[in-house]
């Protein structure tokens, strides 16, 4: 298997606005060109576009908006886990031969159509998914005796850490206390609970190691991939358990050949705020039952190792944009490149994108 | 890379009847089961879902719906030729060493949000693809002296023998005279020189070589791939050649390390009747400008090599399947199971699939 690695990123700002599709895939794909050194449009042999946006053809659309020609194109839709969904897509081409390089470009906006879950609601008036994040945050309240602070802890560590994420939605400080005032929107989940649907684009240039050296450096590889869908069905799963997250972490760990503790940074699919209490410990970074003590430290001493550029909750949710602006985050991270967001000594990051109420998971492991 | 092969098939009925898209899914890849042996759910490592359909998540749906929990599942979105790009995502998942087995299933439905060309109506008024058909055959009547009859002998064809394809739409045939004098849509395209937009479900199961004799004594082998995308707009097209074609074939003939003479049975795009002409050209299966000659020739003597199954024309449109279709037909041919459409010693065959006028094409080429 040839191996691959992140070679060029861009990326839009994500923002409350309503924008149209076409631009932002555009603007964050040109802003690749910008950052990428003797990257030429016909050099590019791939255009994956992920997205939850009802248009049609975008693959062709943004490869004429950006004078490429590539050999394939194509959307890959996968909910919110999209982004990742097609860098797993683009890392299989080049791994397996048959092209060098694939661009990337995530992009959704808001008030797209992937934010209510019209499948799920044929079991049930759940069709938004606050309602499957209310059930885990009332499911590890019982069984872990989680706090309101404790959740309200992974809003404000996340706001604060999205300060200096100069693409992130908001750049506002919160404190405990003005989340855990802020509006009900469930018994369980307050509106600083959970992240923000918004518009944004992110992309990223995914090389073989020959082709790599031409554009960067500083490659960052992808070492490890694990992937898993369980179900389409919250109501299938359980409640204090991100399984599918659990089954993909297993295999991402065994592909790279590396334990957790190995890991230096994460990003983590914090859609709401008991998502990262249940994914630290998923994802092997905690034990079970410690994912609260654990981000709390984290906040306490001001340790950026998960979310550094403000997870979902502080930097937004535009979801096929998602999992490409983790990838983005992770390979400045190894590469030093972090500026004020940078964890020392960064040579191990994770992902962690899932869709659905982790009815399917993504995780990813990068190597400097 | 690792060989990769098609083991397992099923189809729904291609139909003008408006049906629901999860049913249509579940009920081709139920089909596979049934026509797999040795096939169980735990068996099928990834679940591809190719369509136009605006629901999302699909991929995971189905897998619910079946009883399969995939390591990788997404939705691929490509227009016409969605169904051959999931496949060549399939090949690639298996290619890489990702996984061993991969299930894709096309599905769309009449009235899918495909059949409207949004992005190029912002171009002027042709938003539905009769029109760039309409271009394309006033082009090749100028350059290629093409008559009206000889663009009826592709559908008389076509419609004669999609009569032995159980799933095709229509088994009525045509004869030419009824097509000529069917009602005129545009200046130069009548209703029966059209494909029909119907609804249909097939799909492929893919796997490894290690796992092809688990399943079936006669792999076909997926030995050449092509695919290119030129743009996104039929304006900026030339009309008398399929460049995105000529460009994919060639890039499939090196890949299988054969030459076209060799092709024994092929599956063309005649999403329009002028396109099989300009497509047996630009695949080098006959000389630029002898298409017509070509295709007369074939109804003459009821030589079924291009599009057993009758084609688009003949067997219906369901945009997402129809891909998946066009591998379906190949693997019968080459496994000598195609029955009353069979071609006589089919050892290599080639799939045509296209979206949009051509501005973009998959070609395929497979061995028994």
């Amino acid at each position: 298997m040839k191996k691959v690695a992140v070679v060029g990123i861009g990326s839009t700002k994500f923002t409350k606005e309503t924008l149209q599709i076409e631009s932002l895939l555009l603007e964050s794909t040109k802003n690749v060109f910008d950052n990428t050194s003797n990257l030429s449009q016909d050099l590019i042999d791939a255009v994956i576009v992920s997205t939850n946006n009802n248009s049609k053809y975008l693959g062709a659309i943004l490869s004429e908006l950006s004078g490429i020609k590539p050999k394939i194109s194509h959307t890959v839709e996968h909910l919110c886990s999209s982004g990742t969904t097609a860098i797993i897509s683009g890392y299989s081409y080049i791994a397996s031969g048959l092209v060098d390089t694939v661009l990337i470009t995530g992009a959704d906006i808001v008030g797209n159509s992937g934010q209510v879950l019209d499948w799920d609601k044929s079991r049930g008036e759940f069709n938004y998914p606050i309602f499957w994040a209310s059930l885990f945050t009332k499911a590890h309240k019982r069984e872990f005796n989680t706090t309101e602070e404790e959740l309200a802890i992974v809003s404000a560590k996340n706001h604060r850490q999205a300060i200096d994420n100069p693409n992130a939605y908001s750049h506002k400080p919160y404190t405990i206390s003005e989340i855990m005032n802020s509006k009900n929107v469930t018994d369980d989940l307050r509106i600083l609970d959970c992240s923000y649907p918004c518009s944004g684009s992110s992309s990223v240039l995914l090389a073989s190691e020959e082709y790599a050296k031409k554009f960067t450096d500083q490659p960052i590889w992808i070492t490890g991939i694990g992937q898993k869908t369980n179900s389409a069905s919250f109501t299938k799963n359980e409640l204090t358990t991100l399984t599918s997250t659990k089954t993909a972490a297993n295999t991402a760990y065994n592909m790279s050949k590396i334990t957790s503790d190995k890991i230096d940074v994460a990003e983590i699919h914090d859609a709401f705020s008991v998502c990262e209490l249940m994914a630290v410990e998923d994802l092997q970074l905690t034990e079970k039952s410690m994912g609260a003590t654990f981000v709390r430290n984290l906040f306490n001493t001001e340790d950026r190792k998960i979310n550094p550029r403000g997870g979902l909750i502080g930097a937004g949710h535009p979801l096929g944009a998602t999992g490409v602006s983790q990838l983005i985050e992770i390979t400045q991270q190894l590469q030093g490149k972090a500026k004020n967001r940078q964890v020392t000594n960064a040579e191990k990051g994770i992902i962690h994108n899932m869709s659905a109420a982790a009815t399917s998971s993504t995780v990813l492991i990068l190597s400097s």
